[in-house]
């Protein structure tokens, strides 16, 4: 059962409440689902991201300095539309350009690019990143996904650090292209979401005690499904076929990514942890950095989802490690 | 479904993972279940809390420079027993004297003053403060509960914040009664937690789109059991019976925590959010402070408690607004 009012204003109420929750740092824009820093910083890039609601506290939790700028919320899972996502980027007003950073669904890839070639035409210094840290395959075919998923959230940390260190818009958009080649994320749920749609009904159906490996945020289902046998067990397969996509476990430091992808516990969380913890160690990664927590949710989905970044910049943990006033990355 | 191991280690497996994220902050004290500051500040008096594990973050969540300086958990839904307690209090060493801070529950209060008694004969300076913000009614009797629930973790910041400002332990035992005394706090669940028994059957059970308002945090059925109608009705539920608490809204500001119980999502927290704002703003209360997220959970019951402080002198929002390095305060 979810607490919500009328499914219609669900988006519209979201905003409000996380507004009521943050009146020092962030506004929303009447009459739009835009939310901005309460003062735009305007001698850097602007960082602009976005997505449909269900991912909270994506994007708006990574608005602040050293982070993003706005952010732009679509319906349930639903991509925002061009015209929004344009009106955003002109009430930005960046003179060094505006930065869209683009989770790679078609949805969304189509209208933030059509929203970038208007704002161009208009003459606004724009450019994207689009991130593709998924490395969940098609159950049948095999074919990689690459959807864009909790890493995301590092791309926001690292490119927002870099705007605010002074980088430019091309500098920006080449560092946010080499940090998600060097990403991966990888989901495993034991209940789907349900849309709010008039029956709750799940998107995809589990047996009991059952789990999904590599599932989507949208309520896509995995590639695999089989009886939950352990924490232990999850964090092996994940972190197994995380670590098939380096080529080395030794060579760079990496970055680690524990999502809550909705309704799992701080519990299950903590006992996850520690569990990728021993097989980090294992394996003799050097973790320069862990964070754990509710990053990018699929509404009540209960489920996990582990994100590996490679660290083969140096700057890169200094950007993540930076200090920042985003609520959704502390 | 939970992700866990062998239930007989989840609470060392908690423990463990929390160390693993919080590695630059935390340590465990081998062969415990205490977790301190890696550098126990003893220029001050010592802030110690605990509780039964499945409440996660708490109490581990608020230790860090201006909160705690220690926890104890005990096994799940169950306090931290005596000896383990004292143990803590011994290797605080606190020349200052140690502060141990006690949610109202009968083992709880039981183990915590047994030790207490205990360190005193051994020449400890040691004190305490109960902590019994709940406000919810036994169903038939009407008797009131005031059990210690959410309303602790403001015990905890504004306590720590005092105690790094240098208040002794006299002054800090007082500054907590009067703060307690000021606050009240109601729960509302959709789902019961389950006690990763073997059979994770629900503590209560509730039918389908019902609540039961003024629910404990250990699987204690609420005073009341409805339909669910909406956000803004449990909202206005809650804010009127802890509104009845207090004999004028508009005397002193208030501070606002709004509890994720375990698994409610973001997104309902968000909209729960929006409906609490919209009451305060119609009773005309001064909101100084408002927080929303998971600060003291029931394993994994669905719901969300609501957290009322009436500031009755000046310094309490400063010591509530401090910086600290705790992370299940951010």
């Amino acid at each position: 059962m979810i607490i919500i009012n009328d499914r219609k204003h669900v988006v519209s109420q979201i905003l409000d409440g996380i507004i009521f929750l943050y009146a020092d740092q962030l506004k929303r824009i009447s009459e739009t689902n835009i939310i901005t820093q309460k003062e735009v910083l305007k001698n850097q890039v602007c960082l602009l991201s976005g997505s449909g609601s269900g991912h909270e506290p994506a994007d708006f939790g990574y608005i602040g300095e050293g982070m993003l700028s706005a952010s732009v919320s679509g319906e349930l899972f639903s991509s925002p539309k061009q015209a929004e996502i344009l009106n955003a980027i002109r009430l930005l007003a960046c003179e060094k350009g505006v930065l869209l950073i683009v989770k790679n669904f078609e949805e969304d890839v189509r209208e933030f690019l059509a929203a970038e070639k208007e704002a161009r035409a208009e003459g606004i210094l724009v450019e994207h990143v689009i991130v593709n840290d998924d490395c969940s395959v098609e159950k049948f075919s095999l074919k990689k996904r690459r959807r864009g998923v909790a890493g995301t959230v590092l791309v926001h940390k690292i490119l927002g650090s870099a705007a605010k260190r002074g980088l430019n818009l091309q500098e920006l958009k080449k560092l946010g292209e080499r940090v998600v080649m060097a990403m991966n994320t990888l989901g495993v749920a034991t209940s789907s979401a349900t849309l709010l749609g008039t029956n709750d009904e799940p998107l995809f159906v589990l047996p009991k005690d059952h789990v999904s490996y590599g599932v989507g945020i949208h309520g896509e289902a995995g590639y695999r499904t089989e009886k939950i046998k352990s924490s232990e067990n999850l964090a092996n397969e994940l972190l197994n076929k995380l670590f098939a996509r380096y080529s080395s476990l030794t060579k760079y430091p990496f970055a680690i990514l524990i999502n809550n992808l909705g309704n799992t516990t701080a519990l299950e969380l903590s006992v996850f942890a520690n569990d990728v913890s021993r097989l980090l160690k294992l394996n003799e990664v050097n973790v320069a950095m862990v964070k754990s927590g509710n990053f990018l949710t699929s509404i009540n989905m209960s489920g996990i989802s582990l994100t590996l970044l490679e660290l083969r910049e140096d700057e890169w943990i200094d950007y993540l490690k930076a200090e920042t006033t985003a609520f959704g990355w502390s």
